[in-house]
């Protein structure tokens, strides 16, 4: 951190400051030379800027390193695998993440689990709970929603990957999904973040439709700390003044993050854009941008969906696009999985 | 609902949506006249703008009532009183409510507490569960922190407001508060908004961030459904690309609910700026646009708060608020409470 | 300026930056210490934040002092008086704009004129020069328009207000205005303002609808920078997410630009909100947080106004807003104008 | 035009609805049915939604067909070629725009454009008249900046791209440019957009950062209005809340572009992202996504840029960026020129 002093900070002033620092255990350096400037290295993030903007005498305070430790980027080939069972989400590997937005049944859950199987794809996503702005929308099956997923899972040998809303659910579905995921509306549900945190399974956490990647990773960072190693990111698009889209695909967070931190970075179109049309081009354009995966939703009757109909694809466009993305993939040196 | 529906939609398809609705219970007006229009009127929101925009014939969808049944205003003076004991929030009156960012010691909180009592203000916050962007900053003293406000609140006979961060800490919070806090940041925790939704306890709902105003009123209206009927709405600013303040304070939003919604609303000046010199003003703008109260934080010293320090104002500049605040309010008819 | 200059900066790098800054005629401090840290003045502002960020061995800049000369406000009680014949926008008085969106007619403008004077308003706006988002829209009576404004200004003793579009308008705009106006979307036309910068008429500027307020006073330091002194800036909503308004009405800018700059800061509701019922409540929060004025479409006949017409305000409201604001303006210690 | 009537207009207010419809020649239906709702078709667009909106009985209106006219999108395979001399930007082909920000001298720019001749680009960029926010940053040669940009394109055989800011300027730049530039703070710069709309040169139109989609082509109507055909589209990046780029790349704007219009549409990614490490895999991105090309900021000497040095690629990553995209183009059955 650096902090800017006042010229004409009171000696008083000055101590009680340094004094605060040494207490803290934090090492410092001050520069004096007429105009004092302080360059303050902590360990411990327990002064924060807003402390140091609190203080009299100190005119403005800026950060110089992230306030993200663990998600940090060490260096250049610093990158985690996440690991599922005998699968791993890796540097080289393009990873597609498919299925419906619910699991809505028996018949829907099975029908697209096999369509994925027989593609070649490992992941299968669905909601069981569901967050859904309106009360009066369909909010998911919930536990039976779990075991529909289960049961498609090992019939058809893929990963599950599903959403937990709360804390007290957490263990349940991590009892029945492989990957969980921690939707938009709660990146920065702290008591959710550190419960997964200390959950064996890896976790998919989804961007904030208004934070700023900083936050972005610190949400990851909460998890990291709890001792949760397994962190996948999924840029899933901002809130902008853009009503074409429903969100606003941020696609340069894709290369941004993968110079930032260490964790892989997956891209949800489907939410970004909501709209069926755009999965395509959008998809290619997360795997030129250098993304690790995508997260699709993929429905056998996309007509009939009961939730996020305008924004799922069918099989037939599934199958175009699994089709141009390993073409793609193949000229980047990847492999889509 | 208006759901323009393509001039050479099939008759099978048309008889498909009609039947539809039926089965939904929907009733419907079907405008020919060789460019087909539906209206329809669904008091159960099952069928939503969603469903239509998958279905085949269907050109666009309009939504023309608000999906917010039960926040909605009914009539001209439809407005609700909050009872918290022996005090009313309601028209005619501003309510301040003030208090230091987080509760941090017995001493700190009697002493802003002993402070409100002076100046007649009856309503103290104080968060005891923070939610935190980083996992490295102070997160509150949890239930010890309830307590303090309880001790406080019953020497200095105030109310206490304060947050629930997780609907498995809601039980407790309601023990100790007097009125429930949902932060910005769970606006869409829809478990949390259910389960405070079934307290007896008023809820002051802070408006997401990235909220529209509908999606806020959404958000209440899933406490409402659940049967608790008093819900105090809070503008507390939105994220936008300015960043001279932490957010932007949307002032407009004031005047909108109160002609979109029955319910109170007041204004997080604070978190809304992050600048203390700006408390002032905005608090003052807040009261002529129409605003039923202010929250506000107030520290004994606020350049030692262990959260929000800038923006925290000191007892010498309440005092220059409240006075202002009284004069404007006298005004506009108004009575400061 | 402050640069982060890396550790192992070599001392050929710090030469040159060091040469470059003589060069320039800046001067600096270099605070060595370990970690050096560059703190640069400069008047020309001719080595950019931009310059130093290309630079290798340059970590990260900051800029302290704003790159608003001109426009910075010097100490608490430097204020701008705009003189305009012999009357003056100035502190402690609270003026009022007012009139259609577009010149239509004779019969119009005379009308509307009439009123404000029988009101006490001094001044009258109304486009002659209209842009529009759309070519099929109306756009405006060109200098016919000038003329009636100039008309009607005379007739009924009042100060003209109306936009040039481009700077090959100024001169013809000048001659028939008391103030220029620059619109929201030509606050960075930069050619236009150094041509108003060349004028002898105060000229009102608005905020453009995505410029931060750093950019807003850079826009307005193009003006000032030509030699001409006289600016009204005026806040008239940003672009966000929020779709209930036209705009987001920045309220926090109004006593934001007070501190920052020694200019007027006025508020146009009508553009910020586009909703004729939000205009009163808005114009009050305006008076409230600060402003020094509001500019507000008022029609004689908003239902036929052919631009603008949901967001034009009546005779009857323009009656109540001229009330309720007198009433504010008193307990503030403003006077109306 | 979809106007929702109220349940009890007054018939002499639909009358006078229905009369103005005919008066100026507008077909519509009316559709009676107990809820009363008008579809209107409007073939001048001189009654807008505004209109409507503020007669009296009008409960809502919803625009449904596209505003802009001329830059519909007619058929799937409607997509218009823009000729410079002998070159044509058309499907099929990514064409590649290089060059510095500003032209600074005859050596930089000589230097650059003979790199891009020899790595078959035929496209030079470079700003002879520099929009910039601050008065104090450099704001270009002017029209030595064009001399030496026709110098350099003649021995290179090279098309230049160059901006116009004023109306005033467009004479001698279309003089000297092959594709006059309008920049993104000029997107709405009416007068300047009519114009160049009467010109013989092609357009460049660049997104304004804060326009929509329909804002942006509803500018390219001005252009096309005025009988100018050719009118490429570039998206530069939208403002957002996001800090992390100096804009937010709004990658679906590419697709959706291709769906609603059949003008070319570019991506400039160094205006986007500000960030020179973010050139290649945006590019990338862009071309995957399925744009006509990009406009990349391309110097010899970036670290001694005048303007956006921190945005500018050097010769090797050129070079890198031309490998990738051609292997790229190639999957997709596209041809980099």
């Amino acid at each position: 951190m650096i902090v800017i002093l006042k010229k004409d900070i009171s000696q008083e002033n000055l101590n009680r400051l340094l004094e605060k620092l040494r207490e803290y255990d934090c090492s410092y350096l001050l520069y004096e030379n007429g105009e004092p400037i302080l360059r303050i290295k902590t360990k411990q993030n327990v002064l924060t800027k807003d402390f140091f903007l609190s203080q009299p005498g100190v005119e403005n305070v800026y950060r110089i390193t992230p306030a993200y430790e663990l998600a940090t980027k060490k260096s250049a080939d610093h990158e985690t695998t996440i690991q599922t069972g005998d699968l791993q989400i890796k540097p080289h590997y393009f990873t597609i993440i498919a299925g419906p937005c619910a699991v809505e049944s028996e018949e829907q859950i099975l029908g697209i689990a096999q369509k994925l199987s027989t593609s070649g794809v490992h992941y299968l996503r669905g909601g069981a709970f569901k967050p859904r702005t309106s009360p009066y929308s369909f909010q998911g099956l919930g536990i039976d929603g779990l075991k529909l997923l289960r049961k498609a899972a090992v019939q058809y040998r893929l990963k599950v990957v599903t959403e937990a809303v709360s804390s007290s659910d957490v263990e349940i579905v991590s009892e029945f999904a492989d990957i969980i995921q921690i939707g938009t509306r709660n990146m920065q549900n702290f008591r959710l973040l550190k419960t997964v945190g200390q959950q064996k399974k890896p976790v998919l956490l989804k961007r904030g439709m208004n934070a700023t990647l900083e936050e972005f990773l610190l949400a990851a960072e909460y998890i990291l700390q709890e001792g949760n190693p397994s962190v996948i990111l999924c840029e899933r698009g901002i809130r902008t003044f853009e009503t074409a889209t429903r969100n606003t695909l941020d696609i340069s967070a894709v290369p941004l993050i993968k110079q930032m931190s260490h964790l892989p970075i997956f891209v949800d179109p489907s939410h970004a854009s909501g709209k069926r049309n755009l999965i395509l081009p959008l998809s290619r354009a997360a795997l030129a941008a250098g993304a690790d995966g995508v997260m699709i939703e993929v429905h056998n009757q996309a007509e009939h969906a009961k939730s996020d109909g305008p924004q799922s694809i069918n099989f037939e466009t599934f199958d175009e696009l699994l089709k141009s993305l390993t073409e793609i993939a193949h000229v980047l040196g990847k492999e889509i999985q």
